[in-house]
């Protein structure tokens, strides 16, 4: 059986070679694969800056530093599980809607075959592109989000596929049930003091960064494991969630947030629901100058990558189990 | 009479102040003009980089050190003419028909005056906007176009309006007259062999930069001049004309392009032609690390003020003539 | 009644047109306005890295991002007051006795009419311009400095009007009673043993940062209204006393400062003081890199808004109550 | 047959996928291939600034842009061959020698089909290494070496293998014909007067810069091919042949180069040649702020992928031809 | 006696005059000094990103603002101590055989007259020639090592001296006694589980940073001083121990570390013990762009330089009492 | 007798050692010195960007590239002479006058030993002080003076010692012969008509590059040697001279300026003149991302060097063929 893996940065130097994902083999296969890190270079719907299109490859530079053991989570990830760099998704550059069609005619394949999708944006206006595809194949979706801003406004301008509105549109187009879906890190300046309620009223928990602050990182991993439950799960993590001095690289920085360490903890504190597939959106190389932001998008991929690892692990261990009862 | 010029530099220093183009008063005005400044900050229909929707700013910016006498033309600017900075015009970042739709109706209030626009882009898509404003008061116009690129595609992956595609478009459309419409400055790297022919089959001169090497400036200058006669002409410069040594800062550049020298010069030999609009386009602020792109721009953008002027110092001197002659 | 207010960014896109501050209107003007936003782009008495002059621009530039209703204070704004970008006062680099004088002049018509201006630096030099000003309208004012250096210095290579002298000057000029002004965030290495003792020779209260990480957020804002009391204050921040991480661009940076989030704090902890001004200085473009001081910048600003919005709430509630109790 | 060629990007935009040299396929093979574009990041024998090892990665971002019609030569150059991105050669960043042996090793197989390798440095010293296979495969070689330096120097600090000695070496080793090789545009202080000399007594035809500018275009082209004549050559491109303003991303840059245009002419007329292989070595990521060196590069590595069509072409036509005469 | 110190800021503006560390004099002297500032810029080692070269002017260019009193310490560093700029070490970019012996034949001079060398690096490889020096004077030293890694890998491809296995080299010549020292603030992926055990079997004592965060500071500290007692100790900062947001400007880069704060906390609170020297590494300026690194840098070498004071105080507080008590 | 040279770069790696001019030794001597580098780091008198304060050193940091023989005009310049990095004049930012009285006070000691001085501005407002010193030993000089601005305004917003005065007060003051003196490469919007009038008004000629691309660089070169003479000349280079591609690193660019390569031969075509001094000034580091100005300014210092050792070699010729006659 093949086992995917990234080459080995002792006998290669890791400046050495093709940019894909962790030095992943390039190729698109749904075969002997767990899950797959795709690009999604796509930011016509960026309201502010634009540039998202160059974050794949951006966070691929920089991802080869990465290797294959997680003290944290004390799991080598390759151990349990295979995956490639499938490469990016061609998008339609100022239609949305095409690009909409392209998301789901990829991920279609990927989906169908259990494997968990990796996404890296472009603008936060894909992921629901990649909610369309996650509910053909499980129906409505629960939503763990992690950004600054709620994304459910209803348009900007008069247009309503904007990279602020996807969470509404998704509640509307019925892709995620957001009695079990949860928003976290919310604050900055808003258009009025409606905003978050507009969100709660589409049924969303809503834990703004001024509650996080006050019920602390545990409270809020506990609220998300209630809300969540044993549903399949999409992860949306745009990155500026966390503060701008640590991923200064972004299109609507709202400072204020979360540091990297606290980034990845949210992650790692995910363990143990039931993750179908994630995305990681609004990285912005032109406002990177000295790359941390793709050190901290890298590594927060990285912490997915081990999540699905260590749920890998469980699912053999189970199996171990039932195994061994039977005996 | 009101006449609208800069903010003396000798009284004020040039870095006081909110940055309007050549520290012109920012006014939404028609009347005493004779040219406004005005951004189209659209960058959605960009094949390659974006982001050009920071160009107008980036280019105002740097525009402050601007004075108003020209001593390659010897004329003082602003006592033949008036002007502002009329801002920019609302665009709708990813969809660029209700965009085309904003430039027509804010051009059109301009156009009906006679005042001539110059306008910072955005991307090279902009143009057909421009264009379509144009038509309405002055039905086909001749096309001057300075480009290392023909912008006669007919698609990008199926998307018929897009930065490479205006002037095709223009063509279909009615708005230019390709005959008395000419392209200079055209190489690198193309699809085909065919894609000079395609422009040529649309009717328009095409001057490649082999060429222009070949023939030198004079020809390249009395080319324009006899295709485009006395008639109506709308000047569209594609600042990636110019070499990325001079102009670093664009969207798709190509290597063995004139100097800045040459960049300026080509603006200066079109006076005597009735210019009654220009553009300047496809400027982007990412790639523009020590601002030189911006710098360019704005002396290209000067040189269209001072055809502006020379313009209205020759009708001044006919009607002077006309009245000498009658008395 | 005119209210000023931003242009409306769900309406128009936000890099859209020129920048003032948030995208209120440019207007220089008394009537009708509760605070304006204003420039002074000095930076002749920097003693180390200079181009402040540049920092107004730099901070509207990023500014454009903020709405209107703030969370964490829970207010809109614009409910409560109306404002203006004012523009910047003419500076005379390399003169700035002239400049002070310019300053004044300025700020005086606004003062006269009771309007809270918020001063953008420009070095720190020119808080005392602003607290001449100041103390033609309100007399001796306390000052409320928050700063990684105390800039109570006699003199620099016998110069005694430098960024690190402002306050010593200030006190002999009789500007400021340092009996009721504190300086808080004060660190970084020292000339010698007694500079902080100079400080409080002149009477002032210093809460370097040592003591602020060991007294806390809570009793620091104690110390601040004890002392302050109910009388008007000036508020002076200068960008270095937020951590290089979070405001790199600065010209005397000092490790070991405040987050983000506590730079936020540390002004909405101001609320219920008499605040009759603000000055925000010593922001660098040049070493801004990905603008993240910028964005600091404006939240900071946008906190100094929405205390003078508080203020003028409680004023009005205080009217209603006298008004109801005279019922 | 496999015929390889550029993914094509008005079907899917260019910014999609992973980097590789203007979207050939990244495949390791020497089967159906004419040339091969391989990387070999090296850096260690640079004597001033280094990081050359992300060059290769650097130039393959900027090289998506890349059309397959060149109109300067009028040849479309996948109608004559086939490429592929070979990906790179493992290096040992520290040790030259065990470089130079997987150099070697990998560069064996692609010449010993006749494929023609154009390999992306890395610094000036990878080309000892380069010419070693060479040397294996044709013997003695031919040289073209493009460069402002000589790099014929005996040693630096006693290091005999640095960037500035790789053909001091190669003659010694007898890999290349002195006698039938040619360096052009040497410029910029020296040690002492010597130094070209030391050059020419080695064997070399030395055409310093200061007469490329007195014999001109034509002269240096003459000379080249009349010192070449028809036998194997290869062609060593150093980025700092070219002016700074033009190429600044480099180590050791010398003002006073050729510009964009001469960098592609001097390419360009190498045509009619036997040339069995290229190196373009000294691009420098860290001082390439604009990407304007990645951009003539890139230009610069496709000039030598037409020379390689046209080259095949002139075989099929020669082919052609017999056959015809035999008929 | 002569006593080195900086020149004053307060009479020399900080910007004049050649760079070097703190202003202090440039000298090559081991007479009348307390301390001395060298560098060793060599970067052939790093598995990465390379350029740690231009680490020590990168550094120097910054220091010019440090003060000499430090109020966290309490002292006036020159009140109690001499020191110089010593310049760089000659390095040989590409042999660090032949650096290691210039680093020894350099250092040797210095340690002999008992003078603490505060070595600014390179790359982390320089330590295993520092260590060979100090071994010559102390014998096998303690190390106290700051750094997201352990160094102690025993090869990449094949080469055993590189940046990442200075330490268990060390082990193996007996440069040090492991059982004494300790290794602080490892963090991020690795190759598998055993890599800290490595470092443990090797007679480390290892405190990775999540341990860090569970015991806290007081505790770190505390184990620090009860590993390394009295013995002579060296310290080894490595500056990627620090979070990316604080100093970006390295070549491994690790996210979740500390603040700049506790960066400085951790160099603070090895006051007390015996420490013969330092070296602070892996500093690189291409991806400083705000320069904060330097800050940071330099910061951390003050506090170098004030343990070295405060060391210089207790020996002569402890003569003083001895003369006391003989009196 | 003591000859001071660079360091040797073939025996100690350029980047090593502390940055003086060309690693010159740096010494504040005016024994056995035939020429001195010296750095004033002044830039209160800029009228739009600032920081040229870093230049000296950032032209130093670079300059550590040059060797010791210029091929272009045959000659190894330390064969005939000897000079060292004198360090920088300590100015006083925002005091003109005071800085002046440095300047003269620093740089008479030198002249009076017939030293050439080449200084390291600073904005061109230090050309003052410069001139004002060299008056003193020489009495009013002819001035060489190449610059895209005549700098003959008579004030800035009523301030008289600004970047744009020098040469008006210079003649005011009877420092300079505007009857022997010119000025070369004036170019750019001007202020009015008159402004190139003014300057000649006061006795300048004038050539404005307009004319020097009219009549050419031998033209040129003739023009200046018939004005000069045989008179103690001070030439005062403004790096804006140069067009913004080779030389983006300033404060006040106009493009359509010479090349890199044009730059060095209006240097070396003053072969033959009896100069006494020279200044290189606005250099502006801030703006030069890819230190491509440096490399350019670097390239003109040591032009002026070469014309200082050339005029030495004239010297001992002239001498040698005295002695010959004798004999």
């Amino acid at each position: 059986m093949t086992n995917y893996q990234p080459k080995d940065s002792s006998k290669s130097p890791r400046f050495c070679g093709i940019r894909t994902f962790m030095r992943l083999e390039q190729i698109k296969t749904t075969d002997h694969v767990d899950f797959v890190v795709v690009g999604v270079p796509f930011d016509t719907a960026a309201s502010n800056r634009t540039g998202q299109r160059y974050a794949p490859q951006h966070i691929r530079n920089f991802s080869v530093l990465l290797r294959p053991y997680n003290p944290d989570m004390d799991i080598n990830v390759f151990d349990y599980c295979s995956g490639v760099d499938y490469g990016d998704i061609d998008v339609i550059p100022g239609n949305i809607h095409r690009t909409y069609d392209n998301i789901v005619a990829e991920l279609t394949p990927i989906l169908d075959k259990g494997i968990v999708p990796i996404i890296i944006g472009g603008d936060h206006s894909i992921s629901l592109g990649n909610l369309r595809a996650f509910h053909k194949k499980y129906g409505a979706v629960s939503l763990v989000h992690f950004d600054s801003h709620s994304d459910t406004w209803n348009d900007y301008y008069g247009e309503r596929y904007m990279h602020g509105t996807p969470f509404r549109r998704a509640v509307e187009e019925g892709l995620i049930d957001p009695r079990h879906s949860i928003q976290i890190g919310l604050r900055g300046p808003l258009y009025s003091a409606q905003d978050y309620e507009d969100a709660r009223e589409l049924g969303f928990e809503v834990v703004p960064m001024k509650e996080v602050r006050k019920i602390g990182f545990d409270q809020v991993m506990k609220r998300i494991h209630e809300r969540v439950e044993n549903r399949p799960v999409f992860v949306s993590y745009d990155i500026d969630f966390v503060d701008p001095a640590y991923a200064p690289g972004t299109g609507t920085p709202e400072v204020g947030g979360p540091t990297s360490f606290e980034a990845l903890e949210y992650v790692r504190g995910l363990d143990g629901l039931n993750i179908v597939g994630f995305d990681l959106v609004e990285v912005l190389p032109t406002y990177d100058a000295n790359e941390i932001t793709a050190v901290l998008a890298s590594s927060v991929i990285y912490e997915m990558i081990t999540l699905t690892a260590l749920k890998k692990r469980r699912e053999l261990q189970q199996k171990a189990e039932v195994l061994n009862q039977q005996q």
